[in-house]
Order: structure tokens, then sequence, then C-alpha cells
């Protein structure tokens, strides 16, 4: 934690509650917490740079939103500075280790939000993503992390890593909860220049029990660094999600990995180095060494540059929507594999992006993702995938998720299991739906 | 005309409709213009910059779907060298004429696909438009220019001005066979990495008699540069559209027209440079020197500065997108006023300048746009307007100008005059109703 509410600070939110005694909102009394690159009014926002700290007087528009609706705000949550890193070790405030053990990282750079869900000092969390930051720590901590299409939640008071790909993220227990949460939150913010309208058939009545025959793309090739455990779970992960119905359909990877090249390899690396560009001329050594380092290659990149590597995504982009026509999702490891502190501290760059490899291509590309537990490996480290699609299908990869977790029987955090199976109506893939036939 | 086809270049392409003998081909015998930097197999494609000359084997995508549905290629057509430009002038070929008064220039940059449909060369032409290109000679020749939505129409097969917002355009008598040619061409196209789905409610199906009572966004202000005739001619639109049952609504243009500075007073120059500097490297001089002063200032943008735009524009479009919330179109101006060919040759910039002021805006908003005749001036230049709408709204805008020509009762080029009113359906824009019924 960079800040954890005292009473004092608690107090309007109780008594706001009180005063209102609506036990009917939706979020009634409910503690969350906060990313700490994500503005809670009268608190400090840090992003993990005492030098960049100010204080909001109004919170984030997706912080307003939750406590309108009950919630209350427990801790401003430590990240990795500015949200650049996967890790969770790249914050002055500490390194924020693994909830469960304590040799591992608790992944990032939704660090702290992770862990406060994973120890039950908050009931979900708010995260960012524009790499993976919400859906890594969620992996190591048995946790859902969604990272829903751009857009769809605000980041109106978010301070920006890479403007045109942030998105503000739920870690819950659960994809039901998250697909409680994101119904409630996904709302068009006219404060938001990248706000987007969610469609209807995107709303909360799509969530519900999948269908058989969906069609999952699965990787023909994976790296799992080497390791031969991750291998198998990732395979009992596909046969979970045949045992559901599921098809599993072979797919080539590679065009989504390329995307995730020009991230950290491209001019993008400029949209980060715009946020902190006053402060790295003003006071560079407030900033960590191995954020200066990754920040150091965007002056290099001119318009000329942009523009070649925007035409290239596109390309790529192109390659991989067709990849994805016909699919309903597409199933990845959350990671390779898990890495652990040593291996971070000996080499933090290359360690951290190992970490990216499924991950990193997703804002780039505009699609939806869930991290979803899978399994405990043999050391008892929790073990996540991936389920992706394209954007505007979240309430949909969101009930593939909840069917997964109901399958798997795993134990949530705090311990609770889930009903095997869940009543209702027949989520749908409306979009393709609606594309296809008007 | 850059390149004629002579009897033996159009043989095949006869030969081929004899070979089928297939006369329901809905463009069955149709001669047809291409603008030269759009590729017709065979033939040279100079973008009127003849050390760029290359000869293509392949037709673009668009042109070799009119050749499939029946249509004859009849000549490559000047333009403003690379694009660029919105007057028809800047051409090693040879100024383009207006094909009514030929003081004036026929407008550009699709210059002579304009003056080859005014003249009855072609049924129709095929022109582009980044900024303009496709609108302006349109207004100048009393034809129709149809912007369509970026990446309806297939780009590939098209030199490039700026990738990002170039679309293939349309140039025709009247809507109606606009609307006819649209639903033909526009195609997803696999090699066109920008290619788009039109979806099923922009259709053929959509286009039809309006309803009464739709809404028009009117600019509360307007500059014609000092010309009452032209602002008199504007006012008789609006009374027209209110004829046919519309309702003006009075809106600020101004974030409209932030966004049109920031096409060449920022980087996105650089995607004009990025065409042609190798040629810019090799022979400068090959280049003209307008066209020249223009990429000059492409190589100070960074890539910082590129997201820095790209910032600002999401911004305006927000604003923009606002203003249009609960609006069917917008009706400006196709121009603030006509400039002549003396004009043009005392201040060559200023005066091409002026004629974009309602035009540059819209490829960057992602907005699709019809120029269509609205009266002549007094000394028998054609005068036109443009309407503008969101993404995805072409087919209705096409029904809105439709009516709009019906109700002005302008000869057409070819002297024919349509019929005051049309039977059939309603158009409705579909897309509102979806988004917001689900």
């Amino acid at each position: 934690f960079i800040h954890i509410l005292d009473a004092e600070e608690t107090e309007p939110y109780l008594l706001r509650l009180g005063a209102t005694d609506d036990r009917t909102l939706p979020l009634y009394g409910i503690p969350f917490a906060v990313k700490d690159n994500i503005d809670l009014a009268g608190i400090p926002t840090t992003a993990a740079c005492p030098a960049f700290a100010y204080t909001p007087d109004e919170s984030a528009t997706v912080v307003r939103r939750i406590i309108e609706l009950g919630g209350i705000p427990v801790a401003k949550t430590n990240l990795d500075q500015f949200a650049t890193g996967l890790n969770g070790t790249r914050s002055p405030y500490g390194v924020c280790r693994n909830s469960v053990l304590p040799d591992y990282p608790s992944g990032g750079s939704s660090s702290g939000s992770a862990v406060a869900v994973a120890l039950g000092v908050a009931s979900f969390a708010l995260g960012t993503d524009t790499a993976g930051s919400g859906r890594i720590p969620a992996a190591y901590n048995n946790l859902v992390g969604l990272k829903a299409t751009r857009g769809l939640i605000s980041t109106h008071g978010v301070v920006p890593a890479c403007r045109t790909l942030d998105c503000t993220t739920l870690l819950t227990a659960s994809a039901s909860q998250a697909s409680m949460l994101f119904s409630l939150l996904a709302r068009f913010d006219p404060a938001d220049d990248y706000s987007r309208k969610n469609p209807q058939w995107n709303g909360s009545t799509a969530f519900g029990r999948i269908r058989p025959g969906f069609r999952f793309g699965v990787p023909q090739t994976l790296d799992f660094a080497g390791r031969s455990e991750d291998e198998a779970l990732f395979a009992q992960a596909v046969a979970r999600l045949e045992t559901m119905g599921g098809l599993a359909v072979p797919i080539d990877l590679s065009p989504f990995l390329d995307a995730a090249k020009l991230l950290y390899e491209g001019p993008w690396i400029a949209e980060r180095h715009l946020v902190v560009q006053d402060l790295l001329t003003r006071d560079p050594e407030a900033i960590l060494p191995v954020i200066r380092a990754v920040l150091d290659a965007a002056p290099e990149y001119s318009a000329a540059d942009m523009f070649s590597a925007v035409y290239r995504l596109q390309h790529i982009k192109a390659e991989c929507d067709a990849v994805m026509n016909g699919l309903d999702c597409v199933l990845t490891p959350a990671m390779p594999r898990p890495v652990t502190l040593a291996e971070l501290q000996e080499q933090p760059v290359a360690a951290n992006s190992l970490l990216g490899v499924y991950t990193n291509f997703m804002n780039l590309l505009d699609y939806a993702a869930v991290a979803v537990p899978s399994a405990f490996i043999a050391n008892g480290l929790p073990w996540g995938v991936t389920i992706f699609g394209r954007a505007f299908t979240d309430q949909y990869l969101l009930s593939i998720a909840d069917a997964f977790q109901r399958t798997s029987g795993l134990p949530l955090v705090g311990g609770q299991t889930l009903e095997p199976a869940v009543t209702g109506r027949v989520a749908t893939n409306d979009r393709a739906r609606i594309v296809v036939c008007g």
C-alpha cells in the first residue's frame, strides 16, 4: 500500500452511506482498493513516484461512480512506477511480494491492487493495463483480471502510461463479480476523450451460460520458457474448455507476437515519455533507473517512424483479425512461466519482458481480455490463463471465464468455491450476429 | 488527361464483355475514368509526377471490381501532384481548367476525373480524397462527390497521400448513381489493411426517400470570404432542406475547424513525406516546388509531437461527436467561395487553403461526406454544398443528397434533370437505431 485510508479519511464515505440509507445500492458498503495512479479525491496520487505526486480535488470518474454506487475506498495501492513494469518490484514504496509465496513477486504493475484483493483487504480493486498490468498480477494471485475493451471503463483521472492504449481494469475473485462490476462501470464518459459507448449486446444481459460448440483458438506453438509443468497445466486448461463444450481450433500466434514487439521496440515509448518529460528534465534522479532506461529510447523516434509503425500495426491487426474470424475467443497462458524475485533482481528487464509475452499485444490490437485462475503449480503458486476476443465481447468472454472457473472447482481467494454450473440464459456473442445479419 | 486509352488498350475490356455476353452486369459497357494515382493494369501510374511513374501489373481492387461488373476504363486523369492540392493546377501535365468557365480551375486534386465526367467522356470517375480532393472538384463542376466512410471502398492499389486518412471517391452526375456505385463497391478487401466491413444498415436498402423531421446542423457562423452571393446561395440551400421537411439546428463549427488545422499544421505532413521521401532525396527537382514547400515541414516532427497531435485530435473528435449527437447530418458550403485561376497563380498556397476550409477536417474526424450541386452563381459557375455525417451513414447521406438534387431541379451534367420525387421506401438512419436499441 502507498496509502491506507484512516478512520478520518474513510468517514465521509461511511457517513454518505448512512445519509442515503439506501441499502439497495449495488455496491453498498463494499470495500475496494485503488491503484495509486488513479485519483481519489483528497488523497495524493503518486504513480509510485513521490516527486510526481499531487493531491486531486476530484476522484477519477470510475472511482466516483463506485462511491456513488455504495463502495468504500480503503487504500491507494502500490504499483510499478508509472505503471511501467509487469512485476511489482519497481517502486520506491517497496517490493510487492506474492500473496501466496513470498519468493515470488506480486506481478504488476497493479501489484498492490492484486494483493489487496488476494489478502481480503478489499472485495475488489481497480488497476490499469496498457501491456498486461491488470492481467499479470491477477494470474500471480489467483484472481480474475478484466482488461475490458479500450474506452469502456473511463480513464479520466488516471495517470496515463500510453494514453492511446490505457485501460482501467478490475481485479476480482470471480468472473461473475467482474461481470457485475463491468456492467455497472462501463459508461460513456464525456470527460474522457477516449471513452466509447458500450453497445447493448455487451451489457449485463450478455452474461450467462455458454453455448456448446463455441470455438476457441489455441496457439500451435507456445513458449513456456522450458518449463514442462506450465505446458501440462495449459494442456489441462485446453481440455477444460473442451469439457465445457468448446472446440479447440489451432491458430498461428505469430502476428499477435509481432504486434507486441511494436509496443516496446517502437515509438509508443514516446507516449510514456510524454507523461514524465517535465520531471525527467527537472529531476531525473526522482525516477527509478530501470524506468529511465525504458524511456531513454523515446526521443529518437520521428513522426515518420511513428506513421511507419502505425502502418505496420494496421497490417498486423488485419492479419490478427483474419485469425479471429470465426473464433469466439483465444486461449493462452497468462505468461510463459512465473519468474521469481531472485530472477527479477538478476535480470530486471529480461525477466520482466518474459512476463509480457502473452499480454503485450492486446491493447494495441484493440482486443478485450480476461485473466482467469486455472490451477496451482506444485509449489502452491497460482497459475492462470488468458481468454481474449474482439472488442466489445467483454461479457461474452466473462461468460466463458465464469464457466471455466466453475468447471475447475478451484478455491477462490478467501476460500470460497463456486457452484459447478450456473443456471440462466445462454450467453451469445451477439456482436458477430449483428455484424453479419444487420 | 494523363493517358487516354487507345483502341488497342481498350480492346481487352471490350472483348472481355463480348466474351461474357452477360448484359445483366450492373455496369455493362459503362465508361469510367481513373485518377492517375490509382492503378490500372498495364498503364503507367504517375501521380502527376513523371519521375515517380511505374506501370502496375494489376489494377487497384476497386478498378478490378468495376471492370468485373462490366465497366470500361477510358482514361487516366490529371491530378494535383501526389494528390496534394485542391485546385487542379499543380501538375506538370498542365493546368486543369473548369468544365464550365475556363477562368476558373477544375478544383482538385481529382481534377481530371471531375472534368471527364462533366464533359461526358466518362459516365463516372474514381478520385481520391484525403482533405477534400474528391469534393472540391465535384463542387466546381456540377457533380456529386462521395467521400465515403474511410475503409469502405478499397484503397489497395492507390498511391497514398496520408495512408491513415485516404479514401477512394466517386464522382457522378447524381447522388442516386453514387448510391448505386457505392453499394457495388463497398466491399471488405483483405489486401487493404485499412479496409472496414460495411454494416448491413449502410447497404443499398438504406437508400430511399428521406423522412420528414430529420435534423440537420447549420453552422452559426460561416466564412464566405466576403462574398454575399455565396452567403445567399447557402441560405437558399438551407431553405431547400427545410422545404424537404428538415429541421435546421444551429451548431458551432469551431471544433471541426480546429481539426482541420491539425492536418497541415501538424505531423500528418510526415505521412505525405513518407510517400515521396526516396524521390525527394534522389531527385528533388522532379517534384513541383509548391509540393516540396508543403512537405518541407515534415522532418521536424517527432513521435512525441505526433502523440500530442493524436491526443488533441481525439479531444476535438469528442467535441465534434457531441455536436453530431442528435443530428442526422450537417450542411456546409463546399468551400467558402470559388477562387479563380488568376488568384491561384498569384497566391498558390493561400488560395488553395481557402478551398479546403470546409473539407479538411472530414477524414481526420472519420466522417462521411457528399458534395452535391446546389446552384449556379451569376457568372454560370456551378456552386455546391457538402452534407456530412458520422461514419457508416453514407447511404443515408446520399438519400438526403438525392432528395436535395430532386428538389433543386437543377440540370445535371449532360443536361438531364431528375424527377422531383422518388417513390420507394423511407431511408432511415439505422445506425442510430441499432446503437441505441441493440
